[in-house]
């Protein structure tokens, strides 16, 4: 009696850069492939800021998985939530159903953290989805409009002053396009007060921003920020954010900055799907959550089941873990396919070796720093080098020209187009509507 | 002792197209000028329909009011609602404090009406805001994304049947749009379910759809809409919908049609401030809530107040009231920036007169009707017609270009980039998130 030989099926859970490019690399590997998220879009997160400063709109970042991967004949997307994985039985618990799988890619990420404080998460939200990014921009550009509004009041000082929570790449990102919204976006918009007024802080607990990054860059940073009307407080430790106030710990004392919007671009901790993955297999997470790996980014004991991307602790060649960045998840989720296609094919599997090729970090108009390794640069070059890496990046052409004119733009006219201030709040305001 | 001439102060409560014309006619007058609207952008209600059916982004057809205004050094922006109007004491009540005037301009539109079932909007949202586009665009591919999950039950039927209440403009634009979608645009997509099973229905009170063009027009409308998929259902008037169905009394009696999305195109009602205008200075109402006007587009007894655009009932040259459309409400803008010029000047006050350019609407791709008065036409031509004065139209050159080049891109290659299932359900989900 003949047997059918089954289809190895791969399960990946999470469309961000870990598990599209393990899914894309799938392709012609003789598996079938189910991708679940629980968005229909995979999110270029790197430009998400320029989404939160009203310079792009989500749509220019975002790709849908299905119109990505429409061609993957072996490839299934499925839009739904993973809420649990049953190791024994090798199956993945949905919101609704479950899914059973042969190999597993976990690559759900990481979402802010508030170190034990998550009542601030309402005074100082993070950002990591396009509902983030829309409900910052409308936080931004709210309090100029109510600043204008309030000229009689003693509010203003606090109405304009912004609080940066993080001083790493996503905070000096932040912080730079918060200094030219306020010194050339908005410059003649208002008549009864003047933007650039605005006070913009940047808070850092480690004595410098850009921790990650040579001390020389980091000070070319910092320089830039100033030029943009950034103030930097490094040394300052957030101990207490309300409405009114953020309050910081520094090496003088505690001090209290009366703001209305603040930030918080300070932590992540991995998804929740690591700590269940923790009790199930028994395999140890770091301090964020993070899911430590073998060598071939399986877990311990589990060969079927990979952690990739910011979920995983993986200890570099270098001896540090691998930082929680797009290059990491991509190069892990291509590694994983072929893990993959080799065992498939019983083949002897390929080792992982991360390539760093640096990071860059952009500050403002014109104005970046670049570690690529032995070079190291600032300015308009790194600038450049910047929007040519990101651009390339970008999936599907569409985006990659939508996303290149409203560069041009900014570049030339300073327009930031996309600062609507719009949330469901607004639209329920629109019963009586007035325009 | 010298007396200090104190400018003459004109407030416009909405920056719609009646209002944002009126202001920027209002420019060179010497008069100050304060816009209010509760939104902080200005947009382009024709092409709200592509922002509903992933076309489009909401920034695309929107511009910031201060953007536009910047140049205008006699005006002034405040982002607020107008809640009231005291006309003994001439002043604008607002949510947070109130404004004096010497003329009032009031454009604050309408919304959609469900003729006293106000309980349907849930189950059948219509389409006047930025958000309102976001959420309809998240109910027509959230169905495909729920179908493709449910293929074991018997639900896909209805999940797939999509009801469009109400066969004018707007109707028939979101019908032929939906078509494209199922049978184009989501062509390769899914694996469990055929997009293009799904079922469009156009559902009209009246016996033929496009009421208000002439029937050979309508006729063509109709072919085109049939060859995209799209059922029209005239002599249908709609009497109940609730979450599963959509009940319409048809000549033969009445019909249910099991069915998720539904989408309400059907009726207006004019803004509640019009209501408020009436109460005060006795002006009369039409039964759509549109205060009818003198014929210099002042309230009957107060000719320092202005109602125009969507609020107001102008009678036609020809006896007929003026329709609710884009055109309408800009000539009427800028026929009262007149008026106020030459009242300020002591000059004798233009009389309004309506110029008729015709009507537009698009089917689909490379389809459309237009009736330009004594030249009626259909199909490419008419399309193109419709792309090229829409294009024009737009406001800031920025998203010319950005809508040029995604019409272009849908052309050539039937992509909807902007399809994104965004919501603040969705942002809530993200706690644990897996993109």
């Amino acid at each position: 009696m003949a047997t059918v030989a089954k289809t190895h099926r791969v399960v990946v859970v999470g469309g961000g850069f870990g598990g599209l490019h393990a899914t894309q690399c799938l392709k012609h590997v003789p598996v079938t492939v189910t991708l679940i998220d629980r968005r229909n879009f995979h999110l270029f997160q790197p430009l998400l800021y320029q989404v939160a400063t009203g310079w792009l709109s989500p749509a220019n970042i975002a790709a849908t998985l299905r119109a990505i991967l429409k061609r993957h004949k072996n490839t299934h997307v499925l839009l739904a939530e993973a809420v649990g994985i049953d190791v024994d039985n090798r199956r993945v618990l949905l919101d609704s159903g479950s899914l059973t799988y042969d190999t597993l890619i976990v690559a759900t990420g990481s979402r802010h953290h508030y170190f034990g404080n998550h009542h601030w998460e309402p005074f100082a939200p993070g950002l990591k989805t396009v509902e983030d990014a829309t409900e910052i921009r409308r936080r931004i550009f709210s309090a100029f409009e109510a600043a204008e509004r309030e000229i009689d009041t003693e509010q203003p000082s606090a109405l304009l002053t912004f609080v940066i929570v993080g001083g790493g790449p996503t905070g000096v990102e932040l912080a730079g396009a918060l200094g030219e919204i306020a010194n050339d976006t908005l410059k003649h918009d208002f008549r009864n007060i003047d933007p650039s007024k605005a006070r913009i802080l940047l808070i850092e607990a480690t004595d410098r921003i850009l921790p990650s990054y040579p001390p020389e860059l980091a000070y070319q940073a910092e320089i830039a920020l100033n030029k943009l009307g950034v103030e930097v407080l490094s040394q300052a430790l957030v101990t207490d954010i309300n409405p009114r106030a953020v309050t910081v710990k520094r090496p003088h004392g505690l001090e209290t900055i009366p703001c209305r919007t603040v930030i918080w671009a300070a932590g992540v901790q991995a998804s929740f799907l690591g700590k269940l993955l923790a009790q199930a297999t028994g395999a140890k997470l770091d301090r964020s959550g993070r899911v430590l790996v073998e060598p071939d980014l399986s877990l311990p004991g589990h060969p079927e089941i990979f952690v990739i991307g910011d979920l995983a602790n993986y200890v570099h060649q270098t001896g540090t873990p691998l930082p929680g960045i797009a290059p990491v998840a991509i190069q892990q989720g291509q590694y994983v396919a072929k893990v993959i296609q080799s065992r498939v094919a019983g083949a002897p599997p390929p080792s992982f070796r991360y390539r760093d090729r640096g990071n860059m970090a952009i500050i403002g108009r014109a104005s970046a720093v670049a570690d690529l390794g032995k070079l190291q640069f600032s300015g308009f070059l790194a600038w450049l080098a910047w929007l040519f890496v990101h651009l390339m990046h970008l999936v599907e052409f569409e985006n990659k020209v939508l996303v290149l004119i409203q560069w041009g733009w900014y570049y030339f006219r300073r327009n930031r187009a996309a600062r609507l201030i719009t949330s469901s709040d607004s639209a329920k305001r629109n019963d009586c509507p007035q325009s």
